[in-house]
């Protein structure tokens, strides 16, 4: 049985040999450069330990792993162009170490590679992952729109922003655990329970990383505190504020939102305790929580031993559990 | 027996279904836009007429002929923010119209949309499209990083040249009379007929493009006479003029693509009597011919009656004779 570390390595072994020596080279070295700047494997690392719930032939699962994380890591390179963001993981972004054509270029190149170890998937199940990832590849760009949109929206409904982490975020987590027990042929009442696991646990992490960005401990959490908030960022906190029937309290917030030159720790400070004095700390945790629940649930229902499901369930208590 | 004109409406009438509806607005309207910019749809309608050099039932080979042309206007939009063109078949560009994150991310959805397409080939025969189709489409990316490069190189060699445009065009030409043989199951030899086919006729053709941007009439030629020499692209006239033994010749081009503030009519002439003088004219058309020539005896290989050719013979000869 494996266990999330042993997927992490066998994720990061084989990325690393992935068009290793292709040419022309100003295409794929940003490739390589953008695979090797690490990360959690989450997403691969799902669908290992979803396929490892039914079968022990892990390499069955190991290419359309791989197509994940690839694809993961296009939506990045071409997120960070669009954010215009300078770092990721603490390095420089594709265009800013080289430039938007070649982020452009490389992007497109890898969502093409991504499909490409899709189709190295068994053949009898190759049509089941097709049909799945590019259903959910499709959903994730609706997702970015919608957040892109939300930036010029004056105002965003709650369950608009819940439909907008489901699409960004959430359906990628669920194919991922889903193509695990397609490529397990673990069959349709199984791979549906991993997808709406997936699904939850996808939503749920989103609201905590929402959360987290204001009320973790800088120690803990591998981003600045409160870059959400000097962003204007309208995350799940921020919309409900906004939607909040307090009129002094939004009133304020707004005043927030508009104001120019204003102290990054003095406005922080101010729209953190808005948050917490309209209850909005506690409500995004509830939530959060409840679609981890949710999510745990969905897990529970899918058949295979309850010890074969430790590291599965162990990986989402650690992922959706940061806060100190 | 179908005509290309039958199957560009063909095209039309089912490219305009695509995706009607789709939320959110802000993504799909910019694929509307482009896909229904017109065009001569080549593309899909090589596989269209080549699927039917050995079946009647055209319906096998629309999907993927739609999913053809659909990848091959995602590359249009992306090329066009990279070149930072404003116009496109006479209308604003996408990035011009919208902005340039809408032109990535719609983009992106229309490659995913493509293998959509692609991937409703009759399942039979889907894993050899999707393989070919992502082959090329991997090849066609190299090949734009060619052309980008090459913008920054000093020297381009001839074949370098010729490798770029095989990559750029000529293998999605290829790939487009393969997939036709594909669907219609016409068996490997006919398959890979059409595919030389293709590749040569690509070629040719591109290589005709260079010659007819100096050297055609301009009622004849769609776009502005001299626009390569004007911006210095690298075609290959310029690449054979550069590499050519004759001193003063290359001395005076050099003086044309350095010099600021010139004349562009003045520019157009001086660079096309260089062009004559070295018979870079005459050699480009010999060279065009030849590969169509080439092109064409893969055609008679194929094991189709002579008739059934003609559709396809007939479009190669007008769109690889549009000069005067």
């Amino acid at each position: 049985m494996l266990e999330y570390s042993d997927c992490q390595k066998l994720i990061e072994e084989n990325l690393i040999q992935l068009y290793y020596d292709e040419e022309p080279n100003q295409l794929y070295s940003p490739i390589r450069y953008i695979l090797r700047l690490g990360g959690k494997r989450l997403r691969p690392c799902f669908t290992l330990l979803a396929h490892n719930l039914f079968s022990e032939n892990i390499k069955d699962a190991l290419y359309p792993a791989l197509g994940i994380e690839v694809f993961h890591n296009f939506t990045l390179l071409h997120d960070d162009i669009m954010d215009n963001a300078s770092m990721r993981r603490k390095q420089e972004t594709v265009h800013k170490k080289w430039n938007e054509n070649t982020a452009i270029l490389s992007g497109d190149a890898m969502m093409i590679i991504a499909y490409d170890l899709i189709s190295k998937s068994r053949s009898e199940i190759f049509p089941d992952v097709f049909k799945i990832f590019n259903k959910t590849a499709l959903e994730v760009c609706e997702g970015q729109q919608y957040d892109m949109n939300f930036e010029k929206q004056n105002s965003v409904k709650v369950n608009e922003y819940l439909k907008m982490i489901r699409l960004k975020t959430a359906v990628l987590f669920g194919a991922s655990l889903a193509i695990g027990g397609i490529t397990a042929l673990s069959g349709s009442e199984n791979i549906e329970n991993l997808y709406q696991l997936g699904i939850n646990v996808g939503s749920g992490f989103q609201l905590q990383d929402d959360y987290l960005d204001v009320f973790a401990s800088s120690a803990d959490f591998g981003k600045k505190i409160g870059g959400d908030i000097i962003a204007n960022k309208k995350t799940y906190l921020l919309i409900m504020a906004l939607n909040s029937n307090n009129k002094n309290a939004v009133k304020e917030l707004k005043g927030w939102i508009e104001k120019k030159g204003f102290d990054p720790e003095e406005k922080v400070q101010a729209v953190k305790r808005i948050y917490q004095n309209l209850g909005i700390d506690e409500a995004t945790r509830i939530l959060a929580s409840e679609y981890i629940e949710k999510g745990l649930i969905y897990l529970s229902q899918i058949s295979a031993d309850k010890e074969r499901k430790n590291a599965l369930q162990n990986l989402i208590l650690q992922i959706t559990k940061r806060e100190n």
